[in-house]
């Protein structure tokens, strides 16, 4: 066992932050856990508000900063941000504002793409806000070089709903799968990254359209390796020998929250609260 | 031309404020300037935090109360909640509190309904939230009487998002809809309510799979018509010459809105403003 580093204790030993708009970021924390498990998390989803990914940039990076907010409030140590839409619209935003380490999931799901192709072409599905914004198309050319990778990217705006309803087994989420992702076929790519927290529950459909010669990315894993290293960077890996206690905060309990949280979350997520981040920031409401 | 009654212009002269979760309610506000040509409508659609489908029934109490302040401080002379769930879990609380004559959609597609059936055997379909709160459930055994009519309610998550991302007519909405409407069909029923305001856009499909034995009924009509009996019993009825002019807000104006709003309008909407609704309660941000 490494020894901890003298005097970082009490800072070590606060939680990690983890937001989403929803539910879909309990992959990431999950995945967090699984790789550090003695880091205590606490997870806020916006289910008030979701989804993000059909709602504007502004409106994506109001919403961002006021759940930030929050997680900074309750002391956590560091910030993952688990939703993709978020992280492609707001990371820039939340990073200059933020007194902790801020991780997003498009660079590490970029930097995990340019490591598993050999063609330098590259799928990209997420939501139409995260493929609007360009995000991965500008990750990927600054990990890979410009004009070495082509990238092609596909909204698949459907995905959301039919994880969320349970419906990823249905022939219709087949019929979906297939005409989202001809065109991402067409162009051979060789990689294709999920680029939202809802598509690695869709992972066995998505291999079945896209052939077994084509590697799936899934950016949770990815976040997690890169909150690892920056932890480790700022001296604020948890050392603490008791198991931690994680905490789960949501803006809204709504209807079948236990059967679609379950659904992403494995195990037993415990009692989750309710919490109000609206109109938290400091200027009060405005438009944004 | 009848006369307008003496004392009552400057009330009348105001618009009627039309709300809904985001811009399905505008098949609503258009039912009511098809019909009332000459009142002013102030639509306001809450497109940050759409849908409000699956959301708690307290999250859609807090949202709706928060929408329908704002319409009264632009000084409204009556309410139409054109969200069917907004009706089912706000409406009661927002007449309470209501300076304005406040109209929903549930009653009015229950009666016509009610006066549509012949076997007394009505499906329902709408969202998670519209169905479980059981409002048409109630509202038909009171117009029809308890036992005299039985009531089959189906939600159908999938038909918001397949109608918002213009997939109506994919072969993918022919399977969901046949697995949805399957319960309802083995039911025999002879009515059958679209308790959502986006499902009039899937009217065509709905009819091919219950059949042309089964009438379909679109609340927004109906609501127009309630509208005009409610500001006619209120003196509030416009008699305005001029062509009146309409107002559009929205909370967020989100991806691709252009062509999302002029699929459940038809018509250009011109500027759509976007106002600020989150805390503008006077009591302030606070758990719901």
């Amino acid at each position: 066992m490494t020894e901890a580093p003298a005097g970082s204790l009490d800072a070590a030993d606060r939680p990690v932050g983890v937001f989403d708009s929803g539910l879909g970021g309990l992959t990431v924390a999950r995945a967090i856990f699984r790789r550090m498990p003695r880091e205590a998390l606490l997870y806020f989803g916006d289910t008030a508000r979701v989804p993000y990914g059909s709602k504007s940039p502004d409106a994506v990076r109001h919403f961002s900063r006021e759940a930030v907010h929050y997680l900074y409030s309750q002391g956590v140590k560091a910030v993952v941000v688990a939703c993709n839409t978020a992280t492609a619209h707001a990371l820039h935003v939340l990073r200059a504002e933020a007194p902790v380490p801020v991780v997003g999931v498009v660079a590490a799901g970029a930097r995990a793409a340019a490591a598993a192709t050999r063609s330098r072409r590259v799928g990209i599905i997420g939501t139409a806000g995260t493929i609007d914004s360009g995000a991965y198309d500008l990750a990927l050319r600054h990990l890979v070089g410009g004009e070495a990778v082509k990238v092609y990217a596909q909204p698949c705006p459907l995905f959301v709903p039919l994880v969320e309803e349970g419906l990823g087994d249905h022939p219709a989420a087949a019929l979906i799968a297939a005409e989202y992702l001809q065109p991402l076929k067409e162009m051979a790519v060789d990689v294709l990254v999920l680029g939202c927290t809802h598509y690695p529950i869709l992972a066995p459909l998505i291999a079945e359209v896209m052939g077994p010669e084509v590697i799936l990315v899934d950016s949770a894993e990815e976040a997690a390796a890169e909150l690892e290293s920056v932890l480790a960077a700022h001296g604020l890996q948890s050392w603490r020998v008791e198991s931690p206690t994680h905490r789960f905060t949501v803006s809204d309990l709504p209807i079948r929250f236990g059967s679609i949280g379950s659904r992403f979350f494995g195990d037993s997520m415990g009692r989750v609260e309710q919490v109000h981040v609206e109109g938290c920031l400091s200027e009060g409401p405005a438009l944004w």
